[in-house]
């Protein structure tokens, strides 16, 4: 691909020579005649420089001086735009394979791909180009949208609802009952869960994770987001839009989290707590009561990333706060005495 | 479904007409003519009665003036009855079908649904009526009680067994390896595990567990227990009756559960250790000693909730103990100058 | 099997008659004529001579009089050869099942076994002996080593690498797109994974794990590493040699691990931190910036573990403390009230 067709794609200025050749986008290291390469750091330029990649992708004040180079304000977006040119295309033509097994009331859309041993239960449908993986099982009356793209090993529970654009890793389950028991006679009754998971436009969820289905109504998860693997989504959970769940975050039942929300690596909300948007919940943290919108907490319980800081820090000072408090009694007793002594001598 | 017909199904009381028709159990939310609506909040009995629902499901205190009810001592239980009046079957009549692969020596009890590209393998044993869906893999020698549901793309590793009325979600694994490894001349040397995973009647298992066959003897989950998604089960572990075990919760080895235990959501446990009945492990708790029966604990390392509340306490009015220190110091600064002063003075 | 036979294979030394049979390896509470039991802790060994075992195994100090024994100065390491004659077999001879779908260029080695309905793509490689069991799928030019052995319901995606002699439990997932987005006009625009997974020889990965590939270049997992189950494993994380990662541990992306650590249960690293040789990463523990070579941390944020320690235990005598500085502060108020009162009377 010519530099100057990736430059149209990436939304990139171009300086030096559109017509360098460029066969591979790689990292600094990995970087040969031909490759392009992105300069995050900008303390890389000059090894990025020095190196043979043919062309640099670089950050809006950056000016190579030896390559040709694309600039964008967004450096990452347009990294991301460049990559889509090199990923490798994910489906050959639509086409059904032989072993599917295909309820035949299921509506299948136009140029649809299914894999070997997918399953597509009893009024199940299919929007036009979407991509189903090989062994994936799709539940009875599961909706699908169009240009969706479920892995190998996605199983979707019956009643579930994807929008456009979804993409779902392989081994991740959408729809299995929520943790719901009722205690009678000293045993735990299992409450059926009736409702259903509702998964709107361009999200995409990682590898193993696991949304539960509600009890009544839906779980909900808004266009746009994003989640990791390992991701726990309990029964009636409300995600907003354009929000990121990072791997192993567990969000327990009845849980609301708003737009534009970032909960970190392994974080946790205790059920029926409301998040609210554009919060950042840092990771590991534990929320355990409402965080208002634009919040940013951290820590266990979690509360105000600030005072958490100050907080630790406190508790990191605290083994020199013992020996100073010892230090004041041991002057008080040492005084005490004296004063004693003086009493008694006087 | 007529209302006496619920009423009976959900062993509660019924006040007014038993002929209203009830078409769907809603939420609050969602209430429509024909839903039976169950008030859980009291603060929401008002609003319950103004919605358009044809009857409500409330606890035993409360008494709706406008619309017959539903009254029951304990709510959950009645509300787990009537839903289940409602949850889709799930399953049609027994049948195997044609794409199962399914050992000659098998033995595959009346009226068992096997679905498509389910792997049934040497001298395993299927109960009566159990279900196991599309995709799931039942190894060699495994035993499966009757009236058990085994969703998608469960894997049952060989010589494991399984009660009645088990049920198990899509992408749990159970009886894979123990993580268990002897280090020889610099080297990860595995240890074999021979053993087995034991599974007791009426247990159910979320999506995307793991539970860890033992390395001789059996892993083993007690009649009852329910394990939510996401958790881990580690080698040799032995669960009591009872127990409810929360979603991304992890049990390492050798740990002993008693019976009716709660272990809430990202606890973990430190091998070998025991924790007694009715014992109450809070979110997030790391277990790290022996806890004693009916103890509720917290933190990390887990001790007893309310001494833990205390000293979490401590933590959060800490920076003003540093700050009253800072002040004695000052104080007690200020007198010794003003002693030095007077003896210089004197 | 003769116990001689078994000391040959453990490498330990045999004391007493080599001609006894043996059937099985049990627990001490499983003993029973014609057992060999391991004995690790030397309070046991009273009760071991006691059991109807047929014989033990022990360490190096101990010296069993009542029954043959075999002992060795690596006691887990015997155990682990000597449960190798027991295990049972994890396959039959080479056989590809007549349901695997396999692509016409895909390379299958000798003695090869695919179970039902695995599938093998355009372009794949699978060595010799290699055991691939039900429902497996290999993406598009995977190349698979020798003597390998994937579990049912594994997932590889395109382009990835395993060595010879690596173990995949059930429901793993290796090669997923790494959680990477660029925000643009507020939207999250998602950054192609063009790299690929590479592991190599004698890795073991439990069940339910994911191990996202590259953006560009590789994930790495170096030779003899093991991973338990539910560990995630993030985008462009390189994992040294011999390391153990155990369950429900978060790598996020970027980071680099060296040889021979130890990271221990629910354990977290933050992205681009460096694990350095021979650290050990104590259970829960979130590493938040770079672990020395051979260092000990706990806690969150990370630490040397002494000084957690030492942290930890003045936090549990916090409340001590607080009373204290009431204490003193109490003490200098009545001086102060005294002196007031001596002042006015003076």
């Amino acid at each position: 691909m010519k530099l100057a067709q990736l430059a149209h794609l990436a939304r990139a200025e171009l300086v030096g020579s559109g017509e360098v050749e460029i066969s591979a986008i790689t990292d600094l290291a990995r970087a040969h005649a031909g490759a392009l390469v992105m300069v995050s750091d900008h303390q890389d330029l000059a090894a990025a420089e020095a190196s043979p990649a043919a062309a640099l992708l670089v950050a809006g004040a950056a000016a190579p001086t030896t390559k040709p180079f694309l600039r964008s304000e967004n450096l990452r977006a347009a990294f991301a735009r460049v990559l889509s040119a090199f990923a490798p295309v994910g489906r050959g033509p639509g086409e059904i394979h032989s072993t599917a097994v295909i309820a035949p009331d299921a509506g299948i859309g136009r140029d649809v791909l299914l894999g070997p041993f997918v399953v597509v239960g009893e009024g199940a449908a299919i929007g036009a180009r979407t991509t189903v993986h090989a062994g994936t099982t799709i539940g009875p009356r599961v909706q699908i949208g169009a240009d969706c793209l479920l892995y190998p090993h996605v199983t979707i529970y019956a009643d579930c609802v994807l929008g456009d654009r979804v993409t779902i890793h392989s081994g991740t389950v959408i729809g299995s009952d929520g943790f719901g028991y009722a205690m009678e006679d000293g045993v735990h009754l299992k409450i059926p869960h009736i409702g259903r998971v509702v998964i709107e436009d361009d999200v995409e969820i990682g590898a193993n994770a696991a949304v539960d289905r509600a009890t009544l109504g839906e779980t909900h998860i808004g266009r746009g987001t994003k989640i990791d693997n390992l991701v726990q989504v309990a029964h009636n959970v409300v995600i907003g839009e354009g929000t990121l769940v990072v791997s192993q975050v567990g969000i327990s039942g009845s849980v609301t989290i708003g737009d534009g929300v970032v909960l970190a690596g392994q974080a946790g909300v205790v059920d029926h707590k409301r998040i609210g948007a554009g919060a950042r919940v840092l990771a590991r943290a534990g929320v355990t009561k409402d965080v208002p919108d634009g919040a940013t907490v951290s820590g266990f319980p979690a509360r105000d990333h600030r005072e958490e800081v100050r907080a630790m820090a406190s508790v990191r000072r605290l083994p020199d706060l013992a020996e100073r408090v010892a230090a004041i009694e041991a002057k008080l007793a040492g005084r005490s005495r004296r004063q004693g002594a003086r009493k008694r001598r006087g």
